[in-house]
């Protein structure tokens, strides 16, 4: 299988960067094609501009590289800390500008914008890795978790992909070095599940 | 009273520039300081870097001035369309930049940041104003408006403010010239109402 892993923290020393290497590992050795993407080593260029807003629009070749490999991934993992209940801005200017319409979605004929549109991504499954310092009471009593809202109805199942699993891994900040071995152990056991072994 | 005003979109034409003009000017008209930021027109680097995440963290004098006006408000407007149930990547950095502790929140001494933070922003009142193509009945059902959560809950109350006010206008992608026009001056009226004009 082909999966996409793409991670967002600007930190290489990071957890997040950890969590990213253990999920391209476990695909590696279950004998899958991995693509992973950076976006800060990267210097993915969030912005996107008025040119590209169209369904018909011309789009720069490194922005349609992102496109093709959205959508052949027959598995897509996103890892990346919670900023404000939302990923850190370059993560999501990799969905402003590579969930594309005629890519990710696209509207029925006729449809101006407004109507329900249809998901065109092929992935079969996936994996959001979250890493937060707000304890699950105060997120789940006081911030709502928009994370799943953001990830779950608004981005992959708008975009045809119905089997998506999301951890959370909290409180980092205060983490002992053992638990973040158990979860790293987690990421991986998440991970196999999902894109096990191939079979021969 | 000092009212800051932040846009979010690439398109100079767009009815997000229609919205952040009528408000400034509704501003304006009533005797206010005004500070308008299209960040897409200032090219606002939306990436947080590892160097700026921590409170003592030295960061730049374009992002001091950011933080300063921040500070200084006592009143902030932002305006944007509805992206996957997020604003634009160029607003979330400003949201991940600018936001910083010290300036927007703190966490009290010895609380390592995994605790309640204190919200540190005087401003008296923020206002929301979105744009979207999807309809209400659709938005509340499936996407559970995030945007909600995201600025009512996870920024602006976070952060001290609590007389928040939003407005989402839709599907704007269908919507007649007339409607957008009273649309506009349903902004002056709201712009108006939170920032009448000073008593002399």
């Amino acid at each position: 299988m082909k999966v996409l892993v793409v991670l967002a923290h600007p930190n290489k020393l990071s957890f997040n960067h950890a969590i990213a290497r253990t999920a391209a590992a476990t695909l590696v050795n279950n004998g899958h094609d991995v693509v992973l993407h950076d976006l800060y080593e990267e210097k993915f260029d969030a912005l996107l501009p008025t040119s590209e807003i169209l369904k018909d629009s011309e789009i720069p070749p490194s922005i349609a590289q992102y496109c093709a490999q959205l959508s052949d991934a027959d598995g897509i993992i996103v890892v990346h800390p919670n900023w404000w209940g939302q990923p850190p801005a370059i993560m999501k200017g990799w969905v402003d500008r590579v969930f594309r319409p005629g890519i990710a979605y696209e509207f029925e004929e006729g449809d101006k914008g407004e109507g329900s549109p249809i998901g065109l991504l092929r992935a079969r499954s996936a994996i959001v890795i979250n890493t937060s310092n707000t304890p699950e009471e105060r997120e789940l009593a006081i911030f709502g978790d928009p994370l799943a809202a953001i990830w779950e109805r608004c981005i992959f199942d708008l975009c045809g992909i119905k089997n998506i699993h999301r951890t959370m891994f909290r409180v980092l900040v205060t983490s002992t070095p053992e638990k973040r071995h158990n979860w790293l152990e987690e990421v991986q056991q998440t991970v196999a599940k999902h894109y096990p072994p191939e079979a021969n």
